[in-house]
């Protein structure tokens, strides 16, 4: 086993997000469930943006934002994701290069566009988010770079691929090149909706050969099919090596085996937009165990680059998050 | 002389803002002056997007912005200006119609992509602007829609059209409709280096056709070529009905038949990117002034207005402006 050249390698969906604020109302009026992910089709994504306020974008993708925090932290990331050769694949490849990730696009193929999400961010800085997946959702195992894969020390999944079954043949053959280099598999389970499609799968995965699963109360919840975090936790716990558990103000409990460690949230300076909060907690807590902090300290890293996310709109850092976390 | 259906209609460059953060060295690295406009080529644009750090897009252009801001404030406004077929037009037609602006892109064809306008934001809160004009410098004058000028209580120009010999042919025959529909036409300078290009034209339009010239105090006097706003305002009285000059923190300075009225600035909540200033300043003035309001009132919710796009990234209004003028 050679020494890694890479800290994370993430494999996700390559989106441009779209904000616009909203009100209850409004998600009433088209049936959508605040807080959640639903994938849309092209007609869907039209009918929606003609509806919905005006717009600002913002490179996105969950994993995406992970590797931009990790990148952000100093670390060393790479991107995997699927863009068309369009005006909104060249945004996203820009911002996330220039956020010091690795990412060099798959070779465009004739197809739908590059991936938007139509992000409504409410008052209470809850984010509802309507994805058109477009050519993200063309990814597959042979867009997956062997080398790069085997060059990180940490491979990062999104549950969200899950959905494709193109982009599982990816996650799976990903997985099996991490593996087969002696690497560590990461993966969030990404949406508790998604998990519920999904379950027996993603429990076959934590249970397999995942290292570490990052997920929220109602995405571990959802796995074990309980009403209580307690009794998701004791299900979790001994099946993978690390539960990353994060539960919003309520801090994060990791589930380890050496025990269950828990760290306190981040308060934010402002509560504005929850969109990336889990993705850049899991980008805080990967850049600390690469670099070697203990659990509890790369869960605080975590808290604290989750708590610069809300504090505005979009799911990149804004702030130096290497100077934020200084004090850790 | 029948009743004006709309109060604005705006003519303007329809442009896409890349914003990015960026520092005095940076700039110098680059030659940009800092607080001014310059075009830019594709090559030039593709230079400078790869060398700059991830943008966040926001729908833009100058006369664009003071159009969504009358309709912000609750007038009835109007804009024209050419997009691509791509999905940057996309974006572009879809936040000004969403801010309730009407608009109705030409007929696109072959040809180069929609505007866009890099914007590199420095910690002083200013802004330098490097724009790539694309599809926005092919409006000419068969884009203009006659009925739709005739309809408007004012015509409003953005100078930087001037630029483009087929725009300023739009320009011209946009003015001769609305004079000829006896309405009233406005024009903002836009920049001083866009006034240096063009003084004698645009000395003649204030002296002419313009029945309203917007201008900063650096345009002003880069259109008399003096050093001394004094000078300047001394050499525009008398020469157009109203002339609005605008002196950032000093407030502005209303040059009218009656005399002359100063308007304090408004203090913004905090200072973050001055984008928009200027065409935020003009749609308060204009909304006011087309609802029966005075001048001095026209010019506080000029002030309101500015104040509140410049405590934001971006030059689209993100707070109500309807009630932030409520006590004016």
């Amino acid at each position: 086993m050679t020494e890694p050249t890479l800290d994370v390698v993430a494999l996700g969906n390559a989106i441009v997000d779209v904000l616009t604020d909203a009100d209850d109302a409004f998600l009433a009026s088209r049936n959508l469930a605040k807080g959640g992910m639903q994938l849309i089709d092209q007609d869907q994504a039209t009918s929606l943006y003609d509806a919905m306020g005006p717009g600002v974008e913002h490179s996105g993708g969950s994993a995406a934002n992970t590797a931009v925090g990790v990148a952000a932290l100093g670390g060393r990331a790479a991107f995997i994701g699927r863009v068309q050769d369009d005006q909104l694949g060249e945004v996203f490849a820009h911002d996330i290069r220039a956020a010091g990730v690795t990412y060099a696009p798959p070779q465009a193929k004739p197809g739908p566009a590059t991936a938007r999400c139509l992000i409504l961010v409410t008052s209470d800085a809850q984010r509802t988010m309507n994805t058109f997946l477009g050519a993200s959702a063309e990814i597959g195992p042979d867009d997956i770079d062997a080398d790069l894969v085997a060059s990180a020390a940490i491979t990062y999944l999104e549950g969200y691929l899950w959905d494709q079954p193109l982009a599982k043949e990816a996650m799976r053959r990903t997985t099996a090149i991490a593996r087969d280099a002696d690497r560590q598999v990461a993966m969030s389970l990404s949406d508790s909706f998604c998990v519920d499609r999904h379950r027996d799968e993603f429990r076959d995965l934590v249970e397999g050969p995942l290292d570490i699963v990052f997920a929220n109360e109602a995405e571990i919840m959802a796995l074990y099919e309980t009403d209580s975090f307690d009794a998701a936790l004791d299900a979790v716990r001994g099946k993978v090596h690390l539960a990353v558990l994060t539960r919003s103000e309520k801090g994060c409990v990791i589930v380890a085996p050496d025990g269950v460690h828990e760290v306190p949230a981040t308060k934010p300076k402002q509560l504005v937009d929850t969109t990336g909060a889990g993705d850049l907690f899991a980008a805080g807590f990967l850049a600390g165990i690469t670099s070697g902090r203990s659990l509890s300290d790369a869960g605080r890293i975590g808290a604290v680059a989750a708590a610069e996310i809300i504090s505005h709109y979009g799911a990149r850092p804004e702030a130096d998050l290497k100077q934020l976390i200084a004090g850790i």
